[in-house]
């Protein structure tokens, strides 16, 4: 998966964030954050937003895995725990595919394995290659 | 609501992803962002979890107004249309509220005033005063 | 709209549960529930499960409106406030349709006009006509 | 959790619909739904809310099976494949729980185990005993 990862280099906003991909396999991906000052709301624990954009690239990398362009259509994310600092983990698995829709389940976890938040996430999956 | 505008002067993720604050008052909120090369993902596209940070901010903006600390526990939203340039807007207006949970609607639109995504968030609210 | 009617006639479970749709336009769908003694759950109130059949049905008229068939991939549902008695009412309203997907809102009032839940609710639009 | 079968007795929304508890522990539930008739929609297959219906009993089951009362919330509900016949199963598992709130995943499965939704949901918890 190589390509794949030459492909989210070109993610500017998760660059920004400041998210690093781990791994990615057909359907699947993982990636972390290292929790900076930058990640954390006004209240000093790390932002809804941030960790949204954490699960959301494994949920890009993971439905476009399979070569063909995945557009987010709907996401439902639970905030379970706060967190303030550490790293945190995001793991997406491929729960459903047909030819139009897929739908992901990512669990965004810190250092401990301690659940942070659940996202659920679906694609409508287009005929174009990422690749051409 | 001058208090809240100074609140949210400490958010430094809404900061980094460049999200400018234009309205508050009790139970909403209003703010925009110009979109940056650094929103895109790799296709040239506004990034969702861009769209998401904005809605979010704005949920959290106007969950707060009332002077009790409120914690997002749930969002679903769903992405519309695609956006690549311009200006983006959120709106969120309240749809319920009780002692312990409330609930809002977040519009994102773009210049033209189409939507681009609906967010639907609910937080928990504590009691803990914002300002003590 | 009388084919539409005509073909909710034959919506088994929504007759079982007791629905009775009132209005349907070109995107748009309204129903109601008198409420019964099987709508109740075990602590008597309205089950959550008999106020989503009520907004799914109006949701199901609604996106299916436009005479080819629409088939729901996924529902967000917020639950505001209980109901015991009295007459429940959904309307639905189309936020956005392409040829392939189109989302709508569906608002759940009791009789005083309060509201008891907010559905929002995504179909995937196939190509086969209603009425071939 | 003898208590908790006799409590779900109440339920008749769950019997109108005709949803069979199977099994029921701390934090987690099973239920089956043979397919009839009246769970069809106008195209013969099995309707959404009946689907929502059988998850929700299980989700009703599994939050409420720590001794204090429960209520929904939240749900997000996403439909992987239609089903027209033979047997429906759901089973909820608790993914987090603190004082106030919780949450658990539902899967509804068919007799081949295959997915036919994934049902969210979310519980706010009560001070109040099932059984005073």
């Amino acid at each position: 998966m190589e390509h794949m990862i030459q492909f989210f280099k070109n993610d500017r906003f998760a660059e920004r964030v400041g998210i690093e991909l781990l791994e990615v396999s057909e359907g699947s991906a993982r990636a972390r954050m290292e929790v900076k000052d930058h990640h954390l709301n006004s209240v000093n624990i790390v932002h809804g937003a941030a960790i949204f954009s954490l699960a959301d690239l494994v949920f890009s990398v993971a439905s476009n895995s399979h070569g063909t362009v995945a557009v987010a259509v709907n996401v439902n994310i639970t905030f379970m725990k706060a967190a303030s600092k550490g790293t945190l983990f995001a793991e997406a698995t491929e729960v459903s595919r047909n030819p139009k829709l897929a739908s992901y389940t990512i669990r965004v976890t810190d250092e401990a394995g301690e659940l942070i938040a659940l996202f659920q996430g679906m694609v409508y999956r287009k005929k174009d290659k990422i690749f051409p």
